[in-house]
């Protein structure tokens, strides 16, 4: 059956150009689009769709957690800007101003936010008094922007979409939890419903938020072996609450500035599951993710009743809370084969006259290939065990690339000769310093990605130094 | 019970200053909060829930109707801004400009969207080549900004949040039964969900979107008998098209110029919620949006059990998919009813030791403030009916208000002297001539709201110029 299948819209293969690989699915699996203002993207409907069910997933655990969302002004002046020093020094050299409002100029300038930790600290400072007001768990779903010089679909837009968090808290522990709650949720989310592995750890000191205390962070491993930092979450402490005159009166009517945490993931997400399951033919859509998780293609429709078989295993399957698409089309099957393979639909149903005649249809799976033949009785209950099957395989694939291409590595020689031959993460000792972060930078090209929690000891001495290790630290190559 | 009720958060009569009583609901109930920057305002959670049920509601049917969502770039090129003459000239002048990103200044400014019209033509014009691409059918839930003078909580805001959608399709036909549907839908969900009746019409040329051929409207009347114009979709004809350089090939693959609606509805609607229904003891929700409909507050609740009750009852709510919430904070019966009332809840659901001797608890109606004691065998059932009663008792109530304040007039001098004792809508014959609606608007401060689908024959002659008259209009003071 479909021998004649073609190729519609070949794509560079990954091992040729990997960066033209990501950029053909990009476009031809419709997800974005350019537009006249560099580094500005269109996220078109198939992309947006992937937004939409990661929006839809995050946001019922944010609510699940106490959360609640909020809208803040897009618009913030410099002034407020400046509030946090350290905050300011990251984001002001990256920031876009509005200088006039119609035809008038502005006494003071304003930027699109990059962040929004100044305005919701200046809204917290409004409504925080008491103890009673405490926490405070706000998130909301939003664009930033970034005026950045380069860009690339998904990874590095100038404007992107994003939730971020900002809770404030009586007790630095309550802020430390709730930091670390998020960073759980969103582990939880990425190898569950995205089906890629995380490793968790803490950022260095180097690479943690502007006015950050402490950043945690979720790095994931691409094709490429590059490193893509999935989500963060943020301890701040009270420094910004010092800094935009937060206070409340604990029980005792004594007052104090509250703690605080920021978290966010964004759109960058969508370019890791393309980077972490696609492969030559298109993308690779985890199922729990997948805009479309089935789609059903009569064969040889002009036969009398394929069109309407079709539908109807399309109808049971949306009956039972599966997102399913009929194609019917005057495509040929080969086209529409291409099509839905390209944009990385996990199980393909195939109906015709002679599938009919013996009550079966056919089922493919996007992630190997795969083709059962499938007794129409059973319809619901195979493609329900085949979508947790292609998920669960997706995410072993997935990892067995994460841990074959992370090297425990005991000197820089080490280091440098498996960044050369292998890519990868590589796993050192570290006295703590940010002298050894810059050497290895300098000498293997790797930045430190995070300190992961799950620690081996590797050596009683820092690599790099010589120095007494503290801990062991994930090395890698990074988007 | 709760004899000791008092108001902790007294607000100002809508008799006595109409415009302050509608501020303090908006800060007293926690809807809204100011920012440093004017005409900007925060969402606060209670707020932007109202809103996050609006949004799932209508995208609901946006999706059940074929449409599809897409987030497009906030910043717009100037030059792509004025390639639709009427359209700059109706925008440009409240547009906020970018001029500066990072420490560089741009070759070309930038301006925050106040609408988005320019870029969907710009992405149509890369993406539609044929027959096979149309329909386009896109929305997309975002921020628009625009420039104004005066602000005020969600009736006018420099930003505010909205939908907008945007339409192509191969012939005008199509497009216009796109833009009527939509209005549809708007007047459906404002009546059906806000519980605030609507008159549906068309906009005079003086009065339609900048651009469009024909805009449609759905018109609401406030407690203060003034409009406002809660939704507008709109008709462009292949104007757009021809501007941007759309184009697609028929199936005889002859070029042609695709027909372009849009249509939109803003966080407005929030501000119609609070004017249509509140009340001097705060806001009033429609149960259908009401982010709680119903609280259960317990009564004594330090006595054994009452605390357990209370979360009983809520959970057996919650069970049955209600919106519900528990209060067991320290703080007085008194001052949960006035805070809960305050917020418009529709029902409040009270069990103290008493109820839980005799099986029941006590319904309060937030609209009409009757009591009802309930068996709690029929909770579910009885807050069922009672959501739906309320509902409809509010639309009622708004639809008087709207049909006691529309008069029929046949001279201008009626007109004035209805609007000067009376207030609300006039309906006058009219010639369809720009010089009678600004003779109104001078002689009677009225502008057109619309055209009315449901037209009467009220004479033959408009009252103004003593010319034929062509249709019926209907006059009004507008927000």
């Amino acid at each position: 059956m479909a021998k004649e299948k073609k190729k519609v819209q070949a794509i560079t293969s990954m091992d040729v150009d990997f960066t033209q690989w990501y950029t053909d699915i990009c476009t031809k699996a419709e997800l974005i689009d350019y537009t006249s203002v560099k580094g500005m993207f269109i996220l078109r409907p198939y992309g947006y769709a992937i937004w939409e069910n990661i929006q839809a997933g995050l946001d019922k655990e944010f609510k699940r957690t106490g959360h609640e969302n909020v809208a803040m002004p897009t618009l913030i002046p410099e002034s407020l800007l400046q509030k946090e020093k350290d905050h300011v020094e990251g984001f002001a050299p990256e920031c876009a101003w509005v200088t006039h409002g119609g035809s008038e100029k502005l006494e003071e300038r304003l930027c699109i936010r990059p962040t929004s930790e100044t305005v919701f600290c200046d809204h917290y400072s409004h409504i925080v008094h008491s103890w009673r007001d405490l926490p405070k768990k706000y998130n909301q779903w939003c664009s930033v922007l970034r005026w950045e010089k380069t860009s690339r679909p998904f990874l590095r837009h100038r404007e992107f979409l994003w939730q971020e968090g900002h809770t404030l808290h009586a007790t630095a522990e309550e802020a430390i939890a709730e930091t670390e709650q998020m960073l759980e949720i969103y582990a939880d989310f990425c190898e569950n419903v995205l089906a890629m592995p995380v490793v968790k750890g803490i950022k260095t000191d180097k690479e943690k938020f502007s006015g950050a205390e402490r950043t945690y962070t979720i790095e994931c491993m691409m094709h490429d072996k590059k490193a893509l930092q999935s989500g963060t979450s943020h301890y701040f402490g009270d420094g910004f609450a010092k800094a935009f005159d937060i206070t409340f009166a604990d029980k005792n009517n004594q007052l104090s500035h509250p703690h605080q945490t920021s978290w966010g993931v964004s759109t960058r997400m969508i370019g890791g599951i393309i980077m972490t399951h696609g492969d030559d033919n298109g993308l690779i859509l985890p199922p729990r993710i997948a805009p479309i998780q089935v789609v059903v293609l009569p064969i040889a429709q002009h036969k009398p009743g394929v069109i309407e078989a079709a539908q109807g295993l399309a109808d049971r399957l949306a009956a039972q809370g599966v997102r399913v698409k009929t194609d019917v089309s005057d495509q040929s099957p080969g086209w529409k084969f291409a099509e839905y393979e390209m944009k990385g639909v996990p199980l393909r149903v195939e109906i015709g006259p002679k599938d009919m005649e013996k009550n079966q249809c056919v089922i493919a799976r996007r992630d190997t290939g795969e083709k059962y033949f499938v007794s129409l009785d059973e319809l619901e209950s195979k493609v329900a065990e085949l979508l947790d099957a292609v998920h669960e395989h997706m995410f072993q694939r997935a990892k067995r690339n994460l841990e074959e291409n992370t090297y425990p590595c005991t000197s820089v020689e080490e280091v440098k000769e498996k960044m050369a031959t292998q890519g990868g993460f590589a796993k050192t000792m570290w006295c703590g310093d940010l002298a050894c972060e810059l050497y290895m930078k300098e000498n293997c090209g790797v930045t430190s990605r995070c300190i992961p929690f799950e620690q081996e000891q590797l050596g009683d001495t820092c690599p790099i130094c010589g120095k007494p290790a503290k801990k062991m630290i994930i090395w890698g190559v990074a988007y």
